[in-house]
This record gives structure tokens, C-alpha cells and sequence, in this order.
């Protein structure tokens, strides 16, 4: 018997490994394939080493190993014995392994939907004109965030692990914001997460029972579509005219309310104050929280930016969600919703039960990016910038193509949409244009009711006027 | 009554904002506290500019802001009209806003619940031995890290935002775990999070619907139930014995099953093979899945580290959960979890839509960090040093309080259990160490089943000798 196990092994072969490392993994897989079967005695350490000619110290170390590991089971004087149960073939071999495919795990009912989800959309390639939500990178400063992450990096020793929302970051945000959009609230109210969408998952998991009602604004982003959706929430798209969201109220009334008053998302417009008002006094009277994602609304071209809703009425219920990635740049990732006061300890704590946390070496490297002023020149810079851009493009779209589509000219933001006149089917007519080289969101995927509205949905902010020109070239030659 | 609105305006206070910016401020508080009533029509912006001294201009951009918000509407030949609905007093003393606390915003059943959860448990002032969880942020090489953070941040212009995994990342991490974890799968099923808890949230969402049963160790990490719990399961504390999880298959068959095999959590045990593949089996014949949190599999003091479960039976439904905030800094806040190869797009569908993004930029340092030797150099020197700490606590543990306290001496890892002899209220003990200036935690507060268990979580790994040394001692004089 003693004279089949050395037999098996073979420890003459040179690697990269110890020669107990050889050791142990030749015994282990000779176990693991039931060569040696369970309660199959080893010769003593000493016999062993003798026989394959290696220092018995090697053995007793591969012994001890698998011991651990508990494919041997030794004691203080006998020789090693297989453990029961360690033999990976036996398993397999044995009837009662259910290889019956129905007891396969499968996915929860939202998983499975997953699939049929168009949100987000892929391009593949890199991006091209006219792909919405990207900033220019090219025109971010990443020599001075390169040196602020390198400082932050290198701060002076800190435990900063408990406090998953850097209080730097907290004041330095909240006086941007104070000045920017008005808005007066604490540091602490300040939630700091890795995505606007983690945002939106973290608002939607605390105030979301499932079956309750969320209203999306319709046309609307789909992403918060499928954060209420992800929830367990019942979707509802609101039509929105030229005023907002149609507020109705013969339906079931809505737990939270999802609107983008800076420059609605896709449309571009504002939302009128009257709007606003009607909206925070239907929103109070049903019990309603608002979500106010101001995804973009750092970059206003006409006037001032506008004052957010959250910084209308200090005693509504509203959720201001902002981010980085636009602001800055794709790679930043860092996002932040501002809480009531009253339910910023609950945030927290929902914050790390779901695991929603941004680096802190991230956090700190934006708290000096900001206090440094670099972040508002980078705004007002870029606001210039995308303020051209945005000219440039609705110019050359109207000579291109001004009598098939109407543009709906944005006060702000990065992109714009395009309405088609006349009856089309944007999905295919955004097809064709993807493989002519330009990419383009349909409408008809932005609406979330029954319309027939269709058009286009243009990025401008992240290419020069030379490619928004050559695109909108382009566009101009499908349509005609 | 224009008379009336120049002595409401008061442009005269000096203010690091500009004319326009004041006189649109002061109107539109005037219109919004109801001063100037819907329908009002306002003098013509040459009398204003008149009567106020001010440039023409200077009042049509104040107009014409006030106009984009929706505080007046304009034509163009007329004088500018108080918009319908712009008073906020109006709004508030309306009778048909409902002041009723009932229509105020609930938070959903989990997050009412959410303020009883003892977990994660937070301790005020800097860290103190022997807080659980933690790596010794000095010595962490953060001149190289923050180095590697700059290269990201200048890396030549990408546009990253649409690969939220970073494949040089995965790479990089896939080569290291299948050398020193024995794991082999393909780059694109390991899928980069914010932090191992977000992984968990991920696989829960992804695999769990409301009332499906979701097993944890218990004595166990009440992350895992946190995690498990946001997603609907019904959690089940399974008790642990010497070889693992004591499997008993009469209740409603698990659709998860959450387990720390290299170093048990809190026990520090190892999960011998045999207890490894009779789980494996047991999965596999009721349809569940794995998920393997390896935290601080990296750190093993005993012989190799062994062979991850994931790298057992790659047929096996396993997750693999991993994180660098234990292995180099809690400030990275970066952890991933390798999931099997038909769900991989399915993960990252579910990590877009729920938000659960690393910044690119971490993701690409790491991915340096690791390749150029420094993080494999540091794991080693870190294994060294947390070793020698490991033998440190438990010796002055045995001579302090040896009669009280059993010491589970863990094969690695960066804490240990200690129980205690005999019936005591370990929360109350634990409550007083914490006043004497040493924090730990309570077992009782680990226990997911009823169990008379009691004892105490020591972390080590972030502390010098002499800092564990005094706090043994202090935990010696508490309990003699």
C-alpha cells in the first residue's frame, strides 16, 4: 500500500513552487480524486521522507497543511488518516447530488427582467457625437485632480473609516451649493455616494414599499425608472406639457415624485416657479416625497442658474440629488443626495446596510478641489464652453434638417432634444444613424406613457463645433 | 402703486452680487411672500431703470431671469406681468394644504426598522484597540498608492464612463487570486464595487425575491444579514460548529447561503474540506447559491492560505466576495465579487441600474498598485506583522485573563474570539471596557440563534504590540 502512494507521488518535476507546497498539492488532489479514500492510513512522516527522499521537516509541513485544511486527521501519535467526507469524487459520484437543472439557483423575478431592460444604453467603441450625459474629459484639468488625489492620498495619517460622508467634503459642497442654488441645509444632511444612481437606489430603498407608486416624468430618464423599479415600486410616467408634470390626482397618489426642474430630462425646458409651487403643495397634500435630480444644473446659458426646489420651501419633503460625473468628469463617480434633516441618521445607516460608500481618499481629493476654486472656474469655463457648443449645434441643425425637425432650445445642460414633425419611427431612424457614425437616443425609449411624440436626443457638451458639425451634417443628410 | 414697488426696492447695499442679481432677488421674494399679487403689472423696465438709477439694461436682465423662472410672464410689446400661481405665502395660507402630520412621508417597513439594527455598531473618537475590522492604516504605503492614484488621474484621455469594470483591473486581480487563491474564471465575471457590503446588496438584489431564505452563519456577519434583509429574505441564523455550518435540511431549503471559510467570522476557523464539499453538495441538490466572503482571506498565519470554496468545484454556483479596504486601507472603499460566467452580464445590468460603480480611477490605480509587486509585498509584510500580533494578544490574553478567557486562536485573518468560561453578560462588559477606553464587541451581538454563547471580538491587526499588550491588560483587570 505504501509502496502505491509513493508511487503516485512525484515530486521530481521542478516549479516555481516549495517542494511542500508539490507535496501537499499531490496529496490533496490524490484525496480529492478518491485515490485515497477516507480513513486510508499514510505512512509515518518519517517512512514518507525516507522514501521520496526529501527533509522530513517538507513532510510534516504538507501534513500539517491538509490537516488545516481538513483532508487529514492527525493526532499526537499515530500516523495521518484521509478525513471522511474529502473526497470531491466521491461526491459527485454519489445519488443524492441533485443534477436535475430545475434546481439550479434562479434569478429573483427582477434579475430575470434585467434582461429585457434598454437602460442604460451600450455603444460599443469609443463614444462618438452626439452620445447624451458625457462632459468634454479632454477639457478637465487632470493635472490639478491628479495632485489632489495624490494629496489626499498622502494626508497625514487618518482613521477615516466611520465616517463614510468626509465632513470636509460636506462643508465645502454645502458652500457651493449655498451660493449656486440657494440651498440651505446642513453638512450633515449631505450623503455622499458612489453614483447619482446609488443616490436614487438609497432614496427608493428607504421610502419605498413595494406596490407603492413612484411618478417618472414622461418623457424622463430611465434611470430612475429602474431605481423605483429595482425597489419594487409601481412605475407610473407623468406627461409632462409645457409647464411640467401634469399633476392628476384621481389615481393612486404617488410615495415619491421624480423631477428634473433645472432642465428636464430630455426635454431641456425649466420649470416654471408656478409649476414648482403646484407641484411642492400637491406633493405635501398626498404625503409625497420629491426627488429633484439636478443632474446638470451647473451649466446654464441664459441668466443665472435657477434656484432649486429644494431651496424654495424648507419645510417640503424634497430630495436634491447631484453629482460629479457631469460636473467634472465620467471617472469621478462620486454622486450625494441632500436629506431632510430629521432622516439623516436613517440614511446613514441604509447608506452602509447597502454598502453605498464613496472613497474617502476620493471624498478628500473633491473637498480640495473645491475649496481651491479650481472646481467653480472649471464650471464657469465649461458653462462658456458647452454655452457655444449648444449654439453651434441648434445653428447648424436648423439649416441641416429645420424642416423635419424642431428643436427645443435648452436654457442649460448638455444636450437637447430634437422633435421630429410629422409621423417616424425614431428607433430605426436612430439605428441607421448609429452605423453612419453618430450616436443618438430615440425619444420613443425616453417615454414612459402612450404618445406618439417622437425625436432625437443630442449630447452636445463633450465634442468641438467641428464634430457637433459634421454630425449634424449627417443627421441633415438621413432626414432629408 | 408703482411707487409703492420702488420703495419695496432697495438696491443700495453694498453685496459681492452684482445689481441684476439683487433686483431679481428682491422681486422675486416680493412676489413670492405675496407683496406683489398674480396679474400685477409691473412698470416698464425703462421707468424702473429710472426711478431706481439704475442701467436699462441692468433691470431687462433682471426681467427676463425672473421670466425664465416663471415669476412674470412677458410679451413682447407689454410690461411684465406677475405670473398666476408664483406666491409661495399664497400657496402656504391655501386651505387645501394639508398640514396633517398622517400625509407626511413614511419611510418605508425597512427603513422604519432600520433605527433598531445594532449594526454596523459605531464608536465615537478615533479608533481604539480593538476595534474589528481594521488594517493598520500606518503602514500603509500611501506615498506609492498616491502615486499610482496621480498616474490614474493623467492617464491619456479615455473615456471609461461606459466600462464600469475596469478590464485592467480584472486582470490584474484575476492573475493574483488565481495564484494565491487557486480561483480561475474569466476577467469579465469579476464585477468592481464600492465596498464588499455593496456586493452583497448586488447578489442579494440580483438572486433574492421578498420571502426567500437566505442562511448565515451564526455566531456570523451582521453585514450579511443587513444585506440579506434590505432585499426582502427571510434570514436564517444556521449554527456553526467545529467543522462549520451545522446543515439541517428539514426548514424551507435556502435560496442564499452566506459563508466566511477561510477564517470564520467571528470564530476564525477554517472550514475543513470535508464540511467544504458537503456544503457544495447541499447547495447544489436545493438550488442555492453561494456566496463566499473571503474579507481577509489574504492574512494566514498557518501554513498556505487555502484553496478559496469558489476554487473547489467550478461547476458550483459560488460567489466570491473580496475587498481591498482589508488588504491595503479602508480609505479605498473598493471591493468586487466574481460571479458565474452566464450571469455576468446580468451583474453588470444590475450594477448600473442600482448604481453600484468604482470610480475609474481608483480602479485603475489599483490595477498599478498591484501589478508593479506592491500590493502582493505589502499582503506579505502585513502577514508578518499581523502574525506577530496575533501571537502577541493571545499570549498576554492567557496570562491576563487565561482562566476566564478560552482564545480561539484563528489560523489568520485580523481578529480573534475569545469566550468566556462560565455565564456572563457580555454586553454589559463590553460596555464597561468601552468606557475604560478599549473597544470590543459583544458575541452575543454576532448570535443569529439562540444561544447561551458569550464572549468578546478582539480585532489586532491595527495595533502595535504595546497598544494590545496594555489593552489585554486592562481587559485582565475587568475580569478578574
Amino acid at each position: 500500500m505504501d509502496e502505491l502512494l509513493e508511487g503516485l507521488l512525484d515530486l521530481s518535476r521542478a516549479g516555481a513552487t516549495s517542494l511542500t507546497s508539490r507535496l501537499a498539492g499531490q496529496l490533496r488532489s490524490l484525496i480529492s480524486e478518491g485515490h485515497l479514500k477516507s480513513g486510508r492510513r499514510l505512512p509515518s512522516s518519517r517512512a514518507l521522507a525516507a522514501r521520496l527522499n526529501v527533509s522530513r521537516n517538507t513532510v510534516t509541513q504538507a501534513i500539517e497543511q491538509l490537516a488545516a485544511e481538513g483532508y487529514l486527521d492527525v493526532s499526537q501519535s499515530r500516523r495521518p488518516v484521509v478525513a471522511a467526507g474529502a473526497s470531491l469524487l466521491t461526491t459527485r459520484q454519489r445519488g443524492d447530488v441533485a443534477r436535475d437543472v430545475s434546481a439550479r439557483p434562479r434569478l429573483s423575478a427582477w434579475g430575470r427582467k434585467l434582461a429585457k431592460s434598454n437602460w442604460p444604453p451600450v455603444y460599443r467603441d469609443l463614444p462618438r457625437p452626439f452620445q447624451p450625459g458625457l462632459a468634454d474629459e479632454r477639457e478637465f484639468p487632470r493635472d490639478i485632480w491628479g495632485r489632489c488625489l495624490r494629496h489626499a492620498a498622502n494626508r497625514r495619517f487618518r482613521w477615516s473609516n466611520f465616517t463614510v460622508n468626509d465632513p470636509t467634503l460636506q462643508d465645502a459642497l454645502l458652500k457651493h451649493l449655498a451660493t449656486h442654488r440657494g440651498i440651505s441645509a446642513r453638512a450633515e444632511q449631505i450623503i455622499v455616494v458612489p453614483s447619482a444612481q446609488a443616490a436614487l437606489t438609497l432614496i427608493a430603498r428607504v421610502m419605498i414599499d413595494v406596490g407603492d407608486v413612484a411618478w417618472i416624468e414622461s418623457p424622463g430618464y430611465s434611470g430612475a425608472y429602474a431605481a423605483s423599479f429595482a425597489a419594487g415600486a409601481k412605475v407610473v410616467g407623468v406627461p409632462i406639457d409645457a409647464d411640467g408634470l401634469r399633476i392628476a390626482s384621481n389615481s393612486q397618489p404617488p410615495k415619491i415624485i421624480f423631477v428634473t426642474p433645472s432642465h428636464q430630462y430630455p426635454t431641456g425646458k425649466l420649470m416654471p416657479i408656478g409649476c414648482r409651487l403646484e407641484l411642492l403643495r400637491f406633493a405635501r397634500s398626498v404625503g409625497a416625497a420629491i426627488i429633484e435630480d439636478d443632474y446638470d444644473g451647473e451649466f446654464h446659458y441664459e441668466g443665472r442658474p435657477v434656484a432649486a426646489l429644494a431651496a424654495i420651501d424648507p419645510d417640503a419633503l424634497v430630495f436634491y440629488v447631484g453629482t460629479f460625473a457631469k460636473s467634472m468628469s465620467a471617472d469621478i463617480r462620486v454622486g450625494y443626495v441632500i436629506v431632510p434633516q430629521s432622516m439623516a441618521p436613517t440614511f446613514v445607516l441604509a447608506q452602509r446596510h447597502l454598502g453605498l460608500l464613496a472613497a474617502a481618499t476620493l471624498q478628500s481629493a473633491l473637498a480640495e478641489f473645491i475649496e481651491r476654486g479650481t472646481y467653480l472656474s472649471h464650471l464657469r469655463r465649461m458653462t462658456r464652453l458647452y454655452g457655444d457648443r449648444r449654439d453651434c449645434l441648434v445653428r447648424v441643425l436648423a439649416e441641416e434638417a429645420g424642416r423635419r425637425l424642431a428643436v427645443d432650445v435648452p436654457a442649460g445642460g448638455m444636450q437637447l432634444l430634437v422633435r421630429y414633425v410629422g409621423p417616424t419611427d425614431d428607433r430605426s431612424l436612430s439605428r441607421r444613424l448609429l452605423e453612419a457614425g453618430v450616436v443618438t437616443r430615440p425619444l420613443s425609449e425616453m417615454l414612459h406613457h402612450r404618445s406618439r411624440e417622437r425625436g432625437l436626443f443630442l449630447g452636445f457638451a463633450a465634442w468641438t463645433e467641428a464634430e457637433l458639425t459634421a454630425g449634424a451634417r449627417l443627421i441633415g443628410r438621413h432626414i432629408r
